[in-house]
């Protein structure tokens, strides 16, 4: 594409999930002018791992991530291998999709431990293990850093830095399939080391960028996020920080809300593609030859 | 002191705020066994300064902090005028009542502004100006990082790292009456980098040291603090790193908590006695020659 050219949107099935199921959001997205989706694993399950292969084959969507593996975090060794065979079979399913990556949210305190430094050790430990697996597959791994006031009950990774460094340690030389990052502007926009974790990192570990705002009160810790404009995130100064990384993938928009779940979802898209329109235009201003596929 | 001896307790009045005066939080907490106080600006306001000097001098306190200081940042130049002159009546107060420190919430995004950067400069400035007039009172500063998610409504000051940078910038070489931080648990505790930074630091920064408990779940993202034991955070894992760092201070229950303002006063403070112990235990056992006043 063009230095100009302005890339399209995916849509994260979270932010319909009360609305769609995922063949008939796959439908909706395309209709309404999105370019990807990103599914999660529920909603997968529910219509079936085949019937979703073929709505979003059939969609002609791009698939830029499925939602989630991780959860490496447990209270005993059975714990620990579940969770390693449920990340196999979301692999697997992140294969069948041909999605860019499978986004890891990776484990907070398990059981009633107050073992933070213990539970990042498991992830670390989760990950290294799986990593093979995926790159056996063709399937890159987005660790996803997730706000500290989930850091008890969802993910011990809280910092890009964090999710970085662990990437170094695990996977020191990235290959085609490389273990990396899913960058959510909810999680890192008040990050005082944003600027620098995004500035020092090598682009092949950026797979993923989400987009949505963060609301002024927060009346809900989990399902309260806004629509990109209706929050206080610079997006665009942070997507042109992406940019400028020269990521190729599409902006996916991700929105945990009780208030939109109760919105008219294709009004919800609508919005979303018009919302976001600041944003894919600071993308398309990446650098020439870095820019969108 | 002893090496053994173990430290008394100090309470913030906000624990209290629902069901005692600040007089009468005085008078109860000296009563059922606290060694100190930390009284919030409205409360003093609500009984007029000297009726609570006396009372604290009364109650044989020590006063750990006053809450609060700060919110520097503004939408224009009268807001920040304005708050710096409320910050040198806190300082006035603060030092009628001989307080270890004047805690800062150093205020998030002014207005509609989704300048964050811009507004942690507004911090630095308003810090800067009103640092040679609480040294001129003898009262130290301490800046409190707040936990992100409160990053754009209350302080957009949000890692210890980054608080001591801002120290470090503004105050190099700190004496007798310092700037320094108010490290709080709460704040804090999920940080990757919280060891090496208090490792790191100055000890002379050290002003304030916080204690509650982080919920799982949490119910509301202002007031549900949990009651040290109640929550996932390994507090004296915490208090072993400040007193490795010589904290001369009493350790200061500070909690929010709908539920708990609900609850019978005296047996809160029964509690918050109790359930200290093993913090407080941790800081007794802190270096010899650096351990409690």
């Amino acid at each position: 594409m063009t230095r100009e050219q302005i890339p399209g949107l995916s849509i994260n099935t979270a932010t319909t999930r009360r609305q769609w199921t995922l063949p008939q959001a796959a439908e909706n997205y395309a209709r309404l002018g999105a370019a990807g989706i990103a599914p999660w694993r529920d909603q997968i399950a529910a219509c079936g791992l085949a019937h979703a292969v073929r709505a979003i084959r059939d969609s002609g969507l791009a698939v830029t991530g499925v939602c989630r593996g991780g959860m490496f975090t447990a209270t005993d060794k059975a714990g620990f291998e579940a969770s390693h065979e449920e990340n196999r079979r979301a692999i697997e399913e992140a294969h069948e999709l041909g999605a860019a990556c499978l986004v890891l949210v990776c484990g907070g305190l398990p059981g009633s431990s107050r073992d933070i430094d213990g539970a990042r050790a498991m992830v670390a430990d989760g990950i290294a293990r799986l990593l093979p697996e995926a790159t056996a597959a063709g399937v890159s791994l987005a660790i996803e850093p997730l706000h500290p006031m989930y850091a008890a009950d969802r993910n011990c990774i809280n910092t890009l830095d964090q999710a970085l460094q662990l990437c170094g340690r695990i996977d020191p030389a990235p290959g085609a399939h490389a273990l990396g990052v899913a960058l959510d502007v909810y999680h890192v926009w008040w990050d005082p080391g944003l600027r620098s974790s995004i500035e020092g990192m090598d682009p092949r570990r950026l797979l993923a960028f989400h987009i949505c705002d963060w609301r002024v009160p927060t009346r809900d810790v989990l399902v309260d996020r806004g629509l990109m404009g209706d929050g206080v995130i610079d997006l665009e100064d942070i997507a042109r920080m992406v940019a400028a990384k020269g990521f190729a993938g599409l902006p996916e928009v991700e929105i945990f809300s009780d208030e939109l779940w109760n919105r008219d979802p294709e009004d919800l898209v609508k919005q979303c593609l018009d919302r976001s329109l600041g944003v894919r235009r600071a993308l398309g201003k990446g650098e020439p030859g870095k820019g969108m596929q």
